[in-house]
C-alpha cells in the first residue's frame, strides 16, 4: 500500500498536543477524522516524527501514513485541507518507500521558540509567543549560555524528570538567537530531543539572559545531571516545532 | 471630572466589531464592564475615535472617558488589563482636557491592511491576515493605483452604498506598500475615512496587482461616484486600526 508523508503546519492553542487521547481535541484525532472521511469511514493512522505538548505549535511537522487510494501526491493537500479545521494546514505531501517512518527515520528537528519583547503582551500574539513581562534581556548573555549547550552532552538536568529513555545523550548542533521586531526568536537544531528539552533549555537560557543565572555556571548544570539544576520550563506557546530532517 | 484617553490593541476576531450593541460580545462592551468593575458597579461610557467592524483589529485606537476616580495616568492600564480579556490590550493611558473628545479632535487616521501570500493559508495567521489564496500580485500595479487615490477626492466609489454623510470628500495622505516576510502590508493614512472605505480601496488594489482591473482605470472610477465601480471590500480580518491623529 503506497505509503504518504505528509509536511504540516499547525496552531497548537486549541488543541490538547498532538498525540490522540481519549478526551479533547488533538492534531492527530483531526487528522485521521480527516482521512477517514476520504477513505469512506475506514481509520487510518497517522504517525507523527514526534509528539507535541498542548499548546506547542509546528510549521513543519511530519506525518506518515499508509493509503490504498491512488490520490496524486499534488491532490492530498487540497483533499485533506478542505476537511481539516483551518488550524491544521497540509503544507505538502509525498509519496515515499514503506522504510520511510515519520519518527524512526528522523534523523534531526529544527524548533523555534519565539518570545515577545514589548510590555504589554501583544493581542495578535498573545496564542503564539510567549511574553517577556517587562524583560529586555542580554541576548549576549544567552548566546555565551547557549555556546555551551551546542555538541553532544548528556541532557538529564534539561529534560522533565519524568522522561523514562535510558539514553540522555544527545547533539545539539547550533542554537542561535534572531531578532524580528519585538520578537526574540531562538532556532535549535539537533539529532534528537528529550521530552521538555528545549523548553527547559529556552527557560534556562532566558534566566541568563535576565541576569539571573551566570552562562558559565552551564557546563555545571549540564555535569549534574539532575533537573532541578537548570532553568524553568518554557511555555508551550512560544514553541515551534520547525522542520524534521531526514538523512544526512 | 477628569478625562482619560487610552491608547488601545484588540484582537477583533472575537468581537462582533468595536461598538456595544443589544447581543455579541464587542470591544467597547468589555472596556466599559471592566470600567464599571473598577468604578464599583457604576456605568462609565467609553468613546472612541470610530468604530471598527467584525473582526477588524486596532494596534492604536484611542478611546476616552470621564472618571472621578484619582487613579494616576500610569496606573490606569493595569488596573484595565488585569480586568480586561487577553484579546484587549491598554497601551497607555492620559489626562487630557475637558475639551479633548477620541472622536472630534481626530484629525487623522492610519490604517495597515495585511495579506498574506503563502499558497497554504498560515494557521497561525489565519485571524489576522487576509489570504492572497495563490494570487502573487504586482505591487508596483497597486502602487501604480495607489497615486490615483492619494489627495483629496470625492470617494463616493470607495465607500459603502450604504454610508449616509454628505460630504464624501475626504483627503487621504499616503498610501505605501510594505514587505514582511511572506506578507504584504499597505499602509494608507489620511483626514478621514469614509464607512468601508479602506477596506474598498484594499480591495481594488489588490485587484490591481492581480491584473483584474487596469490602474489607470482609477481616476475615471473616482470620477464616475459610483460604489459599483470599484473593487470588491476586501476581508475584515487583514484590517488593523493603527493610529489615530490629534493636532497637527
Amino acid at each position: 500500500m503506497p505509503r504518504i508523508k505528509l509536511i504540516i503546519a499547525y496552531d497548537g492553542s486549541g488543541f490538547e498536543g498532538y498525540q490522540i487521547q481519549p478526551k479533547g481535541r488533538t492534531v492527530q484525532g483531526e487528522l485521521e477524522q480527516a482521512l477517514s472521511v476520504i477513505h469512506k469511514g475506514e481509520a487510518v493512522r497517522v504517525h507523527a516524527s514526534g509528539r507535541t505538548d498542548a499548546g506547542v505549535h509546528a510549521s513543519g511537522q511530519v506525518v506518515h501514513f499508509d493509503t490504498p487510494l491512488g490520490i496524486p501526491d499534488g491532490r492530498w493537500a487540497m483533499a485533506l485541507n478542505t476537511r481539516l479545521p483551518g488550524a491544521i494546514r497540509v503544507l505538502s505531501a509525498e509519496t515515499v518507500p514503506d522504510s520511510f517512518h515519520a519518527r524512526f527515520s528522523a534523523t534531526g528537528k529544527t524548533y523555534r521558540y519565539i518570545w515577545h519583547l514589548s510590555d504589554v503582551i501583544s493581542p495578535f500574539r498573545r496564542y503564539f509567543t510567549t511574553p517577556s513581562l517587562g524583560v529586555k534581556p542580554d541576548v549576549s548573555r544567552m548566546e555565551e549560555g547557549a555556546r555551551h549547550l551546542v555538541g553532544t552532552h548528556d541532557f538529564t538536568s534539561f529534560c522533565s524528570a519524568k522522561t523514562d529513555v535510558e539514553d540522555k545523550v544527545r547533539t545539539v548542533e547550533s542554537i542561535r538567537f534572531e531578532r524580528h521586531g519585538e520578537e526574540l526568536h531562538m532556532v535549535i537544531s539537533g539529532s534528537g530531543f528529550l521530552y521538555n528539552m528545549v523548553r527547559i533549555i529556552a527557560g534556562t537560557l532566558w534566566m541568563c539572559g535576565k541576569g539571573e543565572l551566570d552562562p558559565g555556571d552551564l557546563p555545571g548544570i549540564l555535569a549534574a545531571k539532575d533537573r532541578s539544576r537548570a532553568g524553568k520550563t518554557a511555555q508551550a506557546q512560544g514553541l515551534y516545532l520547525e522542520n524534521v530532517r531526514y538523512g544526512q
